[in-house]
């Protein structure tokens, strides 16, 4: 982290909130933290890391007038470790990258960093080290470094005849983010319902455990919505699936939002930012696989097909369509 | 490398366009490339690795009307990858991490990749992944990842009685900076002058050398000026410095700009964005430095003192002041 005179002060208070590592020689495993200029990792015999990098960007990711910044600060940090959740990795470190107007240097800031420091005590995570500069909007951009203890748990291992799977409930984040495009985040009745959207369940545990459990063939966490990300791990896989839309275990949309147009299930299907994991498992072992783990339903949704049928998606009537991605994407 | 349905095409033109590993067991040391979740990187026994991120943001750090879309990838890898030479790493993998407006995403976007790819073939980096979204102005996060083959060189290093070197000549790069901001840079006589601006020499060589050498203390790169990188240098070693005014290699600034104001000995004083490397080294041992390393320069500039002297600046007649850091700082 480069220490500047003014930003000087400004990576201090950050330092000091977020759980880090300054300076040499205080951890054989940072040999050089905070305050160099880059921070010195010191690697385990044979290890493996995941590493990836996530941008959290002010009027496209969230509102500043919508979205505290204490889950602005939770939120970019969590966002990336679900990559790391995804692959079966434990997270260790990250880098931060925070661009922001002056204005934003004072409270805004403070509890931007307290977020921050929320999630990284969370998922067990130090910060190591990133760049200040000044921009009139907010720009956070996270790299996030986890262990692999085991194999990772990659997109592209489903094979046909394997079971797709996916953990807790989705559309919840989805109902939430349409909440503040609608400008209902102010209603009393609705405040409760933005808790998905800002301060989602990252399934690091969950996708510690999936990594090492026999039968576990592909991961994928949900992003950018199911229908986005699950065409993403078909892709990846070479094959296909079955979806069954009554199977998908979905938010529960109070009547005064369902009476706004609100729909559980197309929440369910294509709207991101649940974080959840979409994964496939061989038949045989996910036979023995509990309903959930750690209190965490574990939900069976469908099948891995030839990737020649395409992944459909079967109506409650039993009659099935071809599903199109119809998630998150920045340049549709 | 997050792939997303119409993003997917633009992630597959940086792919083909920078040096890249993509996908699974393509390379030992990189299990999994572009196009998971994250990608995962096997370390070597022992290793100690060097890691940094850096942005570059459009309006900040550059005006896309005057600096080439070419120039801008060109730069943007090679000041990431400055921090690992000023640690004496050998630069080896890099997270891009992008946003853009639509409209920057045909010429432009194929001119960025073209430069970031001249950096990485240069510096011998390949991108293993980072994600891109929309936005109304440019914005670069690069995170780079560098190789220790020697104990890193920090800036915390060096004690009263080291001599200052530094690599190179100063002040070019804020020259072609001024000659931009005062909308110069069309004018025929001055663009030659814009090179060292938009196409910095990064020392990874010559960081490696240093960090190998015997004697050498302490190592910075000059990104925002000397006199703010030597301060820096100073306060995590704890020392202060004599620095000459009359020893530093500065940029030779023609007469029609030295008409207009330009002052070398200014811009080599607090211009940033040379990346020269500034670096200490015991008296001893530097009595064998040569004058220049395959061709690039190695002046020797002051000494370092006890830190109740401050850094002082020695004038031509002999007097000296204290040197204030007046180089680039976001917030001052």
């Amino acid at each position: 982290m480069r220490v500047k005179r003014s930003e000087a002060s400004l990576i201090e208070r950050i330092r000091r909130a977020v759980p880090s590592v300054s300076g040499a020689g205080r951890r054989a495993d940072v040999p050089a933290g905070i305050g160099d200029d880059a921070a010195v990792l010191q690697f385990r015999r044979s290890a493996r890391w995941a590493v990836s990098c996530d941008s959290v960007l002010e009027n496209i990711h969230f509102l500043a007038g919508a979205q505290p910044a204490h889950s602005v600060g939770y939120k970019s940090l969590a966002r990336a470790t679900s990559d790391l959740a995804a692959m079966g990795a434990a997270p260790k470190f990250f880098l931060l990258s925070l661009a922001l107007p002056a204005q934003r240097t004072g409270a805004w800031l403070d509890a931007f960093g307290k977020g921050m420091s929320q999630a990284a005590r969370e998922f067990g995570m130090l910060l190591i080290g990133g760049d200040v500069a000044r921009h009139p909007t907010i720009l956070v951009s996270v790299t996030v470094f986890g262990e692999l203890p085991f194999a990772a748990r990659m997109r592209s291992g489903a094979r046909a005849g394997d079971l797709l799977f996916v953990s807790g409930r989705l559309g919840a984040a989805a109902m939430g983010n349409e909440i503040v495009l609608r400008g209902l985040h102010r209603t009393a009745e609705f405040k409760p319902l933005l808790r998905p959207l800002f301060y989602p369940e990252i399934r690091v545990d969950l996708g510690m455990h999936l990594a090492n459990r026999r039968g576990v063939s592909a991961m994928i966490d949900i992003s950018d919505g199911l229908s986005t990300d699950l065409a993403r791990l078909c892709a990846a896989s070479g094959v296909g699936a079955r979806l069954r839309l009554e199977s998908i275990p979905r938010v529960s949309v109070p009547a005064s939002l369902v009476q706004r147009g609100f729909n559980a299930g197309q929440l369910a299907l294509h709207g991101g930012e649940d974080y959840e994991l979409l994964f496939t498992a061989r038949r045989a072992a996910a036979k023995n696989f509990p309903a959930a783990w750690r209190g965490v339903p574990l939900t069976r949704i469908g099948e891995i097909t030839p990737q020649s049928r395409g992944i459909r998606l079967i109506q409650r009537n039993g009659r099935s369509e071809l599903l199109r991605p119809r998630g998150w994407d920045h340049f549709r």
